[in-house]
């Protein structure tokens, strides 16, 4: 099995109350790639300019990612992005934004990207998501992230690619404003309840996994069935909060492509919940990838046992009163 | 056992995007005891005004709450409040506040009172809560609340009410806020170190227990053994979040006073974190104490249950990548 993700491939600079870096190795493909290769094997699709090194190809590289769909654009430049983030690390300031390579991108997709089971469609514009959804019309399962921006400029055309995957991954801010709804179990509602079959037949299209990001407070999982939630794993110190969504991204995908004769239950989809949400706790801990580059699955498994310990509690029997 | 609890009682008038409510039964020492009322004998210090009816009182009565150390000043009038909330429930603007009887407020505790073993010193001038912890020097549990008003105008006096409790319950901007500290983890630990033994030895005064109250996100728990967190139980409509801060803490701290035999240990914290989040669901259901008012213990039982279920996962052996 593989899994594909198309998205931004980018030179982040960053600085945070805690430190600062210069034109890191960063954006949402390379972020989720880095994730997910803890788990399947892994298939970047995106642009970079003549900027784009061999150093950072080879931070993919060493993690088994195939850098082959990556497209280097000669005379082009990578894209850019420089924020700011503010005293609690619960704001930021986009400082500068070059969109690059990334301006009047058409994702190329080799037969192996198109091959793959899974499919990660990263926060780019909707119809390019919906292009590259239709180049893998036999994928098993597909996400997609998205963001404010488009829900702005360009809402139809979001709905529609929504309704074209299985999973969609969303702050929660977003998933109110997409729907109108204050509430968010009421938002997530809605978005499983598009696009009923016309006649009451046949098979429904659109979402039927809502993921919420709630940043420093976790994330919720709203499906047909049930509603799960998880805390993030408590750090006494975060560092760079950039990635952090994309990197959860990819664990909770990386999660269930590795299991992909195991129906997608809410079983399934919780265990790939607490990876995600672990993948992403360690993202946040230093710069850019630089903690994900030397993360080994004994770190993930031991902190997955540890978000376990911290998520339990036992109802006692109680005699209440009235 | 019986627990106290020292704090505002109110009418409130709301207004949310669902209705509006003209001076309902409230205040803070009211929600708390109306849910901890389901636990544990419950007694309430404060007082009211002439304007305060027998048919309030009964409302506190019909769940065998304690009312004779509310204090009714003739020709006084009841703490007033009146707010409205927006859109999605997380931002309120106060339009009027009329402290009323509560001005020049002099806890008055009767030996009934005095005799309680646990107490709650609810959200107020913090030289009144240190006072009214002094009334109790035996008492086996004291827990705290406050707000953002007075870490600006009274943090001395605060921190040495803080310092003089066990159990510390703020929202977690104003744990934030009374520390310094942008991270939550590290804020509550920094207040768990306060006021260390000077000789290195005997025993350390100041809370054991740090409870951050997160909204519509839920709770976090962190003592020196752990860090607990439960989400909120997902609604999909929420009416009045009014109250919702004290009736966590009544479920809290009700269910603590509940278990006078069993050691002050993370397991029973957690159970009663549970036991909080469920009662703060109920109470946001409606405006003021309507829905506590009609509230069972077998209803509670059962939406444990139910929060119990939304928020385990089993970690899966897996063979990860690197």
């Amino acid at each position: 099995m593989s899994i594909t993700v198309v998205g931004s491939i980018a030179y982040d600079t960053v600085k945070t109350p805690f430190g600062q870096r210069e034109r890191m190795l960063g954006g949402a493909a390379v972020h989720f790639a880095m994730a997910a290769s803890f788990f399947d094997d892994v298939r970047v699709v995106g642009p970079v300019g003549d900027d784009f090194g061999d150093a950072q190809l080879d931070v993919l590289r060493t993690r088994g990612v195939d850098v082959s769909d990556i497209e280097r654009i000669e005379g082009g430049k990578t894209f850019f992005w420089q924020g700011e983030y503010g005293w609690d690390l619960n704001s930021r300031d986009t400082l500068d934004t070059q969109l690059g390579v990334f301006e009047g991108f058409q994702p190329k997709l080799s037969d192996g990207s198109r091959s793959s089971d899974v499919l990660f469609l990263a926060n780019i514009q909707p119809d390019l998501q919906r292009d590259v959804r239709g180049q893998l019309p036999h994928a098993s399962f597909v996400a997609l992230d998205s963001m404010n921006l488009w829900i702005d400029i360009a809402r139809d055309s979001l709905v529609d690619a929504i309704e074209s995957v299985d999973c969609l991954i969303l702050n929660d801010a977003e998933l109110r404003q997409l729907t109108g709804k204050p509430n968010l179990v009421a938002a997530a509602r809605e978005i499983l309840s598009w696009n009923p079959p016309a006649d009451g037949a046949g098979e429904r299209r659109g979402p039927s996994v809502i993921v919420a990001k709630q940043g420093e407070y976790g994330a919720a999982l709203v499906t047909r069935d049930g509603f799960f939630a998880l805390p993030a794993y408590p750090l006494e110190s975060v560092i760079d909060p950039t990635g952090a969504g994309d990197t959860f991204a990819g664990g909770l995908i990386g999660y269930i492509a590795a299991h992909p004769h195991e129906e997608l239950s809410d079983g399934l989809l919780r265990r790939a919940m607490a990876h995600a949400t672990v993948l992403a706790s360690f993202n946040v801990e230093e710069f850019g990838t630089e903690r994900i580059e030397r993360l080994t699955g004994r770190e993930i498994v031991a902190r997955i046992s540890e978000l376990h310990a911290m998520t339990q509690f036992s109802g006692a029997p109680l005699q209440l009163r009235g």
